[in-house]
């Protein structure tokens, strides 16, 4: 193993033995972990650095999250603004890369305060100019000013073009007025703005000389250099408790006839001039760009690591925990040797590889594409925007219920927040909605296949055919109307299994098409008809999702030829993520007889089978996440598996244990004594 | 409605005008909502007692629960306490009887603290003989103790035979001596422990004579009567931080070498007479009865509710809540009526309606049976035990899913505790593990399937089969092979869809016993067989329960005759259940042919149409379920649906608003200068 120095424990008293279950999981390594965590790291020399960050946060006690589950909400905010005081404090004088703090935001696990001061940062230099971003940028990377995005409303989300923030240019004085016209208006959510934030980009519909212009980014100040009283004109404040990212003040704003200078008003993509004329340089989707950066971005960074992390803790857990008898002769079996155990976990350990591979495809297309984007060339932006919001709403699904699966996989001690599952489920349950509404970006995709499928098969060989994106190519590659699967082995086969899931997304594809289409040729308004058949495009936007998963993996694989032993171990988890999908969906494939329901048999024996195969090295498979105990807070999931021991101690530091019964006194003695008083 | 004026609004100041997007929904009502929150609650007079007590318990202020998202982990608790004393108190003023205070316990949303000592109560009456029973039942009730449970251990869950403390006979003292020999033996989570009981019902391995007796239950003094502190020998306290559940001292109790008198062993099944022997009156089974009691009474009075109100907060939510267009020209529309939406919510709806006749059922069969296990007539026992492990599992599945369903149907809004949802999720997800972990609960079904196929199929037409339980009666019904649906409304009809669903569960149980029978038959091991073939006993147990809950629904329908409208309405739940199985299962049912792809798309289209036709009855099949706002503590289903108000007026009142902000000064201010001070 890499560097086992750096797994402190929990309990500074801890021993630091290895407990003997989890050390017999490590015994036999049939594929170098070191190797395989550098190949999720993209590089050795990136797991150094990403090591060398860790080190040095998790050596220092300022950046402890050791007490976090006792905290409370104000005493987590408190927390995260001095850590990110502290993290800036080094960024200063360790000279920090952005690269070097995704790290440190890795090693903080998000508990810190200033994430959407670097959102603010993202979307500067997605809308604005360069002179903007020569000005604003400097102020922000050396904290003079804290900055937020404000975007959504109270009653208004994902649909932008209901927000009802309202900037009206004054050719007058050259500002704008932003004003908040209802109590719908008033902006909700956004990070830093609740307490922390001296700024916001406010996102509003601009009307100037008389017209609306639709959706456009104001940098407003909201609260003072000196003394961060809120501004004259704004009413700002915390939005209060959620379900989970205490530490980050989510908060309102409400605008009330605010001016700002005509400059403030983001100018990349449009403009107004000094008399209120309006110019136009980019699509209606550019204001949109901001959103697919961060709809990337946080794939990696915020939705993946809680199943990543609920995996190690689950798969260490259920290596120590022994439950019930094998056989009557036997000694209580590990749990993680009953085959509904492996039926649990399993399929979210493959996920959390399968989705890494994904995650880092759609990374490179768009840091591909990126740069011909701001240089107002949009070609690329409506796969982009698919790709991105599919992988965003899959994602998060399967990144919910996987964490979910594999905290009620640990029982009881699953519940307990020290095993650090229940907030791992909490956080990750915010990206159904955050950064886009899981269905309404499903449904985004849907439009997009529509399109791509009436693209490919209304003018066969026509132009617009050979520019199909490529993520849809498969739209128009023969099908196959039969699997050709002949025994369960057949089925290990990433050909196979990926030309099975692009014929049911196909299928369903035109299937939704098909229901369109009928419900307008009958007259149907084509709203109405749309609406009426959401249902049916969910289910094919979701098929086409898993495909892309699918693929994106088995793509990976191919490339790790020089890696047969890594690629042998995770080929398994790729078969094993493809089939969990067609049998958790096998009605999809049998609809249409594509398989048989003998197929689908030996597609539950291949699975089956490939669970004893995992097995052996489900716990080495977690090691390469190379989460450390400090990332994973966890007294289930340490490294040295002494699950109980430490779930013991800490349950003793419990404030309840340590503060006495304040209840006693005034509500159980007189409780105990209530009836002999009436005696 | 029956008395609009109980539900308060959460907010004092509010004006009580009720949102023209919700007063639309009950404008027309196509049955009488007030008949049929009296059929929920079996009898118009029981409405009218629940009603009474919810109005005492929500017109007192002691009881209020409205700072409960703002609280710590100790306020919780001490709030709790301070509850279960006003319980007490008003229940000797008023004399409450034991069915009054379920009403209580809803009325509080179970936020108090005694539960547990109810359920020594329980326990004692279920395992004690009549003068123990005699002897502690009066010093439990008037509260002279206050008691716990203490069955499950820090290493221990569901396998009973696994538990490590132990109770040895010193036939010299006459005592048992009670003791913990390992750290796993720690009694762990056991409601009330923590901070609050006296008292403990100690389930340890028996050992008299020198031999082991397996599991006894004894009663343990584990704080001073005078001053609550922990007796000799004695350590316990809270084990801090759930994911939920804050207001409960879950806690864990070490004993070493802890004396208690002969007397204090619950002797109803079995006893140790002075001189060691142990005399045995019951089986295996009937230290066992005690769950089955449990598992009955939670169904209804804590799994359930927390999917009725997250129905009742988002379907509420979705009718004021407006989002993009349908059609251009149009307004915004409500979200209730997207196609999608309704598909989120409407089959949650239904789950609601389905469970709830479902649990009622088994309710009434556990009442039949009771007495006649008290009186050692262990017959219906087995049927029970696996009629009740396997509802609370569905039910606790399909309640966790369908609460998170409903809270994130509701967007980014139900990320925030004011919408109450993120607390009904995080509570409700207990059920996954307490009272039996629910993947063991469906082995148990599984196994009690197996043996029931094997009976009725083994030896046709002899008295076993004759004698099949009648919840599996269907496993000797003729099987149709095929299904004779040719249209869409041909699925509207509860014979043809217990039918398909008896099919498949039928099918499923064969197939299980078949891969069982297939691996011993070649050799394997029973155990090992076992094992690897769980996953499809899973299925089938999984498959078997929906049945049930499809059985059940549609027979409590039948008794509706007198009610046409209401019966007409609980028919479409009844179907949109039933078929929103179907289609999330179609694989089940295409595998063998017994529905072919056109006849599935037939029920899609029936489901469809269904959500049509449910969406003008919504509001009103959520109000019947006659929650109070305080029961509901949510912004987003407060009755009048004054949404945005209520966020934004709560919110303000959130501890971040009214603190100020100390990390300021100390933090955020020493950043916005750090840089300057660089200059």
């Amino acid at each position: 193993m890499g560097s086992p120095m750096r797994r402190v424990s929990q309990e500074d008293t801890w021993s630091g033995q290895v407990h003997p279950d989890i050390a017999s999981e490590r015994h036999v390594q049939s594929f170098d972990v070191e190797r395989l965590t550098n190949i999720l790291d993209r590089g050795a020399q990136n797991t150094a650095r990403r090591r060398k960050v860790e080190s040095i946060i998790h050596s220092d006690p300022e950046f402890s999250c050791k007490d976090n589950y006792f905290m409370t909400h104000n005493e987590r905010y408190e927390a995260a603004v001095k850590k990110a005081f502290h993290t800036q404090m080094l960024t200063q004088s360790l000279g920090w890369s952005e690269e070097e703090l995704v790290y440190v935001y890795r090693a903080l696990s998000g508990d810190t305060v200033l994430g959407m001061h670097t959102g603010f940062l993202k979307a500067l230099r997605s809308l604005g100019s360069e002179e903007q971003i020569a000005k604003w940028e400097p102020l922000c990377k050396t904290c003079r000013i804290i900055a937020t995005y404000a975007q959504t409303e109270l009653g208004h989300g994902t649909y932008l073009q209901g927000l009802e923030t309202e900037a009206t240019y004054d050719a007058t004085t050259q500002e704008f007025v932003i004003h908040s016209p209802t109590i719908t208006a008033t902006k909700w959510w956004p990070g830093n703005l609740g307490r922390s934030a001296t700024h916001a980009l406010v996102l509003a519909q601009l009307t100037c000389s008389g017209a609306r212009r639709g959706m456009h980014a104001f940098i407003v100040p909201i609260r003072s250099l000196q003394d961060h009283t809120s501004l004259p004109g704004i009413t700002v404040g915390d939005i209060g408790p959620k379900m989970n990212f205490d530490e980050l003040d989510n908060g309102f704003l409400r605008l009330d006839h605010v001016r700002v200078p005509r400059e403030n008003m983001l100018n990349r993509f449009a403009q107004v001039l000094s008399d209120g004329t309006y110019i136009k340089r980019g699509t209606e989707q550019s204001n949109y760009l901001f959103m697919v950066v961060t709809r990337v971005e946080i794939l990696l960074g915020e939705i993946l690591p809680p199943l990543q992390k609920a995996c190690v803790i689950a798969m260490r857990y259920s290596v120590i925990r022994r439950q019930s008898r094998l056989r009557p002769s036997d000694p209580e079996a590990k749990i993680l040797d009953y085959q509904t155990q492996q039926h649990k976990l399993f399929p979210q350990l493959a996920m959390s590889y399968a989705f890494h591979f994904l995650a880092i495809s759609i990374l490179e297309f768009f840091q591909r594409s990126y740069n011909a984007i701001l240089d107002r060339d949009f070609s690329l932006l409506p796969e982009l925007h698919a790709l991105s919001s599919g992988t965003k709403a899959m994602m998060a699904d399967f990144c919910i219920q996987g964490a979910e699966t594999c905290r009620r996989a640990c029982g009881g001690h699953g519940y307990s927040k020290l095993s650090g599952l229940p907030s791992l489920v909490t956080r990750v349950s915010a990206a159904s909605s955050y950064e886009g509404e899981n269905t309404v970006l499903y449904l985004q995709v849907a439009r997009f296949l529509v399109k791509s499928y009436l693209q490919a098969h209304m003018s066969p060989g026509s132009t617009s055919q050979r520019f199909l994106p490529s993520s849809v190519a498969y739209l128009t590659a023969p099908d196959l109307s039969r699997c050709p699967a002949q025994r369960a082995a057949d089925f290990l086969c990433p050909e196979l299994y990926t030309t099975a899931w692009a014929h049911v997304a196909t299928r369903l594809i035109k299937d939704s098409v098909y229901h369109l289409q009928t419900r307008t040729q009958s007259g149907q308004d084509q709203h109405e008809a749309w609406n009426q058949t959401t249902v049916t495009h969910l289910q094919a936007a979701k098929a086409h999702c898993y495909y892309t998963s699918v693929k994106s993996f088995s793509e990976a694989l191919q490339k790790l030829e020089n890696e047969p032993a890594i690629q042998q171990v995770l080929k398994r988890l790729c078969h094993l993520h493809a089939l969990h999908g067609i049998l958790v969906n096998s009605g999809d494939f049998l609809h249409d007889g594509f398989l048989s329901g003998v197929q689908v048999d030996m597609a539950r024996t291949a699975y089956l089978d490939l669970l004893l195969l995992i097995r052996k090295d489900a716990i080495l498979l977690t090691d390469a996440f190379d989460f450390t105990d400090q990332c994973l807070n966890s007294a289930l999931g340490c490294y040295d598996g002494n699950v109980y021991e430490r779930l013991f101690q800490w349950a003793q530091k419990s404030p309840t244990n340590t503060q006495g019964n304040p209840a006693y006194e005034k509500y159980i003695r007189p409780l105990l004594q209530s009836w002999r008083s009436k005696l």
